[in-house]
Formats: C-alpha cells, sequence, structure tokens
C-alpha cells in the first residue's frame, strides 16, 4: 500500500466512486449521489478527513454508518443528505457516547460515500478502512458482526425525519431482519448507524486502508484511460487479482426476491476464452462465477465485471445482453477467510452449500490486500 | 354507571372477560391468555388496583399500552407475559418520566387484560377507561391520536428480549406503519407502549369507565345463563343498543388482506327477520351491517355477533357457515362520533366512502355510554 489518503479532495471523489464501484462486485449501492454531497460539502469549506487506522486511539468511539435498502431505489428515491447525521446523533443520544470518527459499513459502492458525507458534516475524521472490503447484502456479513461486536443499539433515520432505535435484538441477524422491515416502510432507503465500537475493536478487525485502495484503484483506471493503457490488467495488476473470462453477455435472468436482485449471467468467452462458457450467479453482488461448468471463484473471493473496452465496473442492475465484459477474481482479505467468517460470508451461507470454497491464491507476496 | 370498580378480582377476570370480546366486535384478538395471566398475578400476591378517570391527578404520566399484532397468531404464539412490561421500562428509560399509571389502547379483546397484567407487575395502576371504547385494527384509531397526542416514541418488546423505540415519525399513521412492520418480524406478536399522555388529557379523551363496563356487561351475561333468562336482551339492555337481526349464517368469506382478516358474512333471518338477508362486512372488526340492502349500522357503532342461544360473542375467526346468531347494533361513546373522529374511524376511513355514518339512537336518556 502505497501513501496513505489523509484528506479527501473533489478529484479524490471521482476517483473513489470508480473503485468503490469496482470493489462493489456488481452491488453496493451507485455511489454516484454520495460523491455529489460530498462534492458540495467540499465547496462549503467543510473537510472530509481520513484518519488512518493504526492512529486511531485504543479506546476512541467508532461508529460504521451507512445506507440501507434497496440500491436500485436510492438511485431513484434522492438522499436528503443528512440521514446518516441524524442516525449517528440519535445514535449519540441513546448512548451517551460522544462519537470520535465513523467508518463504513462496506467500502463497496455508495456506503463508501455515506462516512465521508457524515464526518464532513459533524466535524469529525473517516477511519481509513470498512467492515467488509467489498460489498454484501447483509449488515451481519460486516466483520465488527463477525467478530463478536454487539451492533444494538443501532439507530436508524429517513429523509423525512423518522427515527427508529434498535435497542435490543437477539442475535445480528435479528438486527438486520429489524432494519430491513424498518427501511422497507421507511421507502427502501434509509440510513443506519450501528452501535460504537472501540478503537482498539476497530483496528483489529477493520478491513484495513480501503479508502486508500479505493482511490488508487480509481486512479489507476482513470489514468489508463489516458494513456490508453489496458485497465482490465491495471485493475488485475492493482488489486493481485486473476482475468477468469472475456466474452459477451448470451444470457441473462434477474428477479426480484425478497429485496434482492438473484439471477444469473451466461457469458459466451472470446479472445483466450474462445469457446469457453462461464456463469455469474448473482444476488445484489456477484457470488459464484464457473466456467465451463468448474467452480473459478466465489464468495468472499470478489467476482468483479467490467466493461471489456473502458475497465468500467458494471453492477447487476446494468448487466444486458450483448455487453463484452471482463469478469476478475480479486482475492480478498485474510479477514473474510476465517473459519468464523465463512460461515456467515462463505459459499453455504449465500446458498451454495456444494460449493467449496477455495481461497483465490495472490500472485504477489503481499499479505492481506 | 353504577358503582366504578377499585380492584380486580379473580371472578372479576371470567366478566371482564365475556365483556371485553363483546365490546370487541368480532375482533381485538381473545383476552383468554391475558385473563390466566393477571389470575396468576393475583395468586401470586399482586394486585389489580383500578384508578377511576376522575381521580387521576391532571399531572400523572399515563401509558397506553398492549399487545400488537395478528390477534389468530396471539393465540397460538403464547406471549411470554412481560412483553408489556418490558416496553413499558424501555419507555421509561426512553422518556426519563416515571410512569403513574397505564391505560388500555382497547378495551374490545385482549387489550382489556394486558393493561391489568403491567399494572399488576409494575405495581401501579390501571385506569378504568381505554382509547377506543370497543376495538379497531390500527393505533391511529385511538382518541390519543385522534385528539391530538403525540404517540412518539413509543417502545416495542416481544418475548425473546428485542427492544425497538420509535423515536419519531411524521404522523400518527407513520407510526402504525413503523410498528406493523416491526410486529411482523417479531413473529406476528408484541408489544408497545405509546408515549405518555397527562393525567389532564387522558381525563379528557379517554372512553370513560370501560373496565367498569366490560365487567358489568360480562357479569349480566353470565347471570342471565345462570338465571336462564335471555342473555341477548341482558346485552341489549345494559349497553341501549339495538337488535337488528337473528338468522343463520348461510354464506361467509374471508380471508387475509394486508394481515387483515377480510371479507363478509350472509345471514338469513329468523323470527321477527324471516325472510330478510343480513350483511355484515368485517376488516378484523365488524364494520358494516346491511338488512335487505339497506345500512342498518356501521363504524364506529358497535356491530355485535353473539350466538342465539347463549350469548357468548363470536369473533371474526370463529364465524362458521350454519351458526345461529344475533347481530347486535350498539352506540359509540360520542368521542368516536366528533368530525376529526369520524375521518380516522368513520366508514370512509374504511373503504366505505358511499355510506354515510348515522348515529345510533340511543332508547334511553344516558349520555354517552
Amino acid at each position: 500500500m502505497d501513501e496513505l489518503l489523509r484528506q479527501v479532495t473533489a478529484e479524490d471523489l471521482e476517483a473513489i466512486e470508480i473503485g468503490a464501484a469496482i470493489l462493489g462486485t456488481g452491488g453496493g449501492g451507485n455511489p454516484y449521489i454520495g460523491k455529489l454531497r460530498c462534492r458540495e460539502e467540499l465547496r462549503k469549506g467543510h473537510q472530509i478527513n481520513i484518519i488512518p487506522l493504526h492512529e486511531l486511539s485504543d479506546d476512541a468511539w467508532v461508529v460504521s454508518l451507512g445506507g440501507i435498502g434497496a440500491p436500485v431505489v436510492g438511485v431513484e428515491k434522492i438522499e436528503q443528505g443528512e440521514e446518516c447525521l441524524r442516525a449517528l446523533y440519535a445514535l449519540e443520544k441513546e448512548t451517551g457516547n460522544k462519537i470520535d470518527a465513523v467508518i463504513s459499513s462496506e467500502i463497496g459502492g455508495a456506503n463508501a460515500m455515506e462516512p465521508m458525507l457524515t464526518g464532513a458534516q459533524a466535524g469529525i475524521p473517516v477511519v481509513d478502512g470498512d467492515g467488509m472490503g467489498r460489498a454484501f447484502p447483509e449488515m451481519q456479513m460486516c466483520t465488527w458482526s463477525i467478530y463478536g461486536h454487539k451492533s444494538t443499539p443501532s439507530a436508524m433515520a429517513d429523509e423525512k425525519g423518522s427515527i427508529i432505535i434498535i435497542r435490543d435484538t437477539t442475535s445480528e441477524i435479528a438486527l438486520e431482519r429489524f432494519a430491513r422491515a424498518t427501511v422497507v416502510e421507511m421507502g427502501a432507503a434509509g440510513a443506519i448507524a450501528l452501535a460504537p465500537m472501540r478503537g482498539s475493536f476497530v483496528k483489529r478487525y477493520a478491513i484495513p486502508n480501503t479508502i486508500t485502495q479505493a482511490l488508487q484503484l480509481g486512479r489507476s483506471v482513470l489514468e489508463s484511460q489516458i494513456n490508453n493503457s489496458d485497465p482490465i490488467n491495471t485493475v488485475l495488476e492493482k488489486e493481485d487479482g486473476q482475468l477468469v473470462m472475456t466474452g459477451k453477455i448470451i444470457d441473462l435472468e434477474r428477479h426480484l426476491k425478497g429485496g434482492f436482485a438473484v439471477g444469473h449471467v451466461n457469458v459466451e468467452g472470446f479472445g483466450d476464452f474462445r469457446g469457453k462458457l462461464g456463469e455469474i450467479y448473482l444476488q445484489n453482488e456477484f457470488l459464484v462465477f464457473k466456467l465451463d461448468g468448474e467452480v473459478r471463484a466465489c464468495v468472499p473471493d470478489l467476482i468483479v465485471v467490467l466493461e471489456a473496452d473502458t475497465g468500467l465496473p458494471i453492477t447487476t442492475e446494468m448487466l444486458r445482453y450483448g455487453q463484452r465484459v471482463a469478469v476478475l477474481a480479486l482475492p480478498c482479505h485474510d479477514l473474510l477467510r476465517s473459519e468464523e467468517a465463512l460461515e456467515v460470508i462463505g459459499p453455504a451461507a449465500f446458498g451454495y452449500p456444494e460449493i467449496t470454497y477455495t481461497p483465490l491464491v495472490r500472485n504477489s507476496s503481499r499479505e492481506g490486500n
């Protein structure tokens, strides 16, 4: 990891948007609206200050927050802009803790932007890291939950001023269920702030440096466009990933099931993959990739679909018949590969008990990512 | 109204159960389980103390509470017994107010018992009155909401220990929607305690003396069974009502729609009503009664269906083809007949805009009931 980010500029936001969308692995919601809000905060003279994990004090109170709801709704029902801030203040009132910093629950997609927006509004820094290192559809899939944080009380807010406190539940999954029911009544888009964590816990269990990672990833894609170099290779190098397919989408089946976009995509290979058939299975995010019937990548590793020509990420709702795509498999962080993590975010947790997770091998000798 | 009730005995509970079920107008849930819980509290040496409205001090804090959910589930998913108590304590924590008394949100059905149970557990009195004087399917149909009380913050609890605080919403209907979504996640049965009201407000807007009313109504039915007198006439006299039909159920259509039991019942007349056709339309409660196509009674007045022989009330889920029934129309309290009340609980509010509410005339000169 190169130099860590300290303060986010309007230009950085453009790069983070692209990087976050790539790390969204097809889901996570669109960071575009959040980027515009962040830019507006900067224009007002507010700052988006980033604090590296190692500088966080052990007894700091850190709140993980973000938007919750159906990504497809989030784009049309524009956020009022202070939902996360109100959720944060409601949580401060509920717990009596003064919050020192915020952190993203998931760096992939829209929730890369939300903590930066809230941090700028509240005048507190944003921790360089997140709870997923990618995007996942449900809250109990955060490393916070996996490694023992009790996320209640949580505070939820919507654009109309509604405030709901989920003070106690029997489990992290029960919290997810109550929050999901509440956000449906909020019109399928709202904000949630989870019970404060101590800095010591966050330092140990956050996926580290993921804002910097998104920034650098986005920058390298932008640069490759300017330099006319291959953006796909740029992403692969940057993320230590593998190209598992290039081809054309020849079949696409996608429907809404229980609030999630579920389905699969078939890709007919070209180039080095001529004559081969790729299949991607999805639930908001891309979960499993098979080549000629063999599993080549699966959760928690990242499956990313990029436009073959531009290297720009394609989210599940933007998939179209005939698109020419590159499918990339990127290794996830080791925190997502432990036994307790795989119970929650491994293939079986998503309904693929027949698939045994085999960690993607990293090409370089870097640890984690 | 004869002498007001001061303390509830185990024997009183039996009578209140019957009276509350009659006032439930087909809905409101079954008070049976709550009665057993109350009896158990008495057996433990706890008291169910009743305070008449006029003795309530103006600055007392009174909380309206009860069960929420699908009545049909409440019978099978037995409450743990302290749901309402936990909701009350969560509300005290949220508001910082020490609560002086509880009151029923609806006297009709199961929620006649819940505040008595909670009062016994918490050692505080139960106000003799309620927010409906009958049963209605939704919370904004309480006189509290109709006459301007803001019911947030509300606290909800379930049998597993979950606590949800609905701290702020844009309206009483929005509160109902959030609470309904939450209770579905609770397994369709939970408890809710609404924002504390001042004694002065409760004295003005509670339907008065309805625990005493349920007790006396139940007692008179029990006595008529012992004396072999006509229980139907007893109820009519007690409640100043009219017999609008006696007959046999010859058609019945009932289904679940949006969590409510919706449908209609056709009754073929016998006795004085031979040759006539009665139709009852229902949504959890009985809403509209037509005789040969003419509206004879509708909400907010009470439509009660009793077994012709025993005088015992029949709830919507107990309706069966071939049952011999008496249909009674009982006048509701004047607080339910104001313009602002009819907007929320008149026929149009239940989807019958073509029906103009004509208040049932009282036979006697009593005011209210």
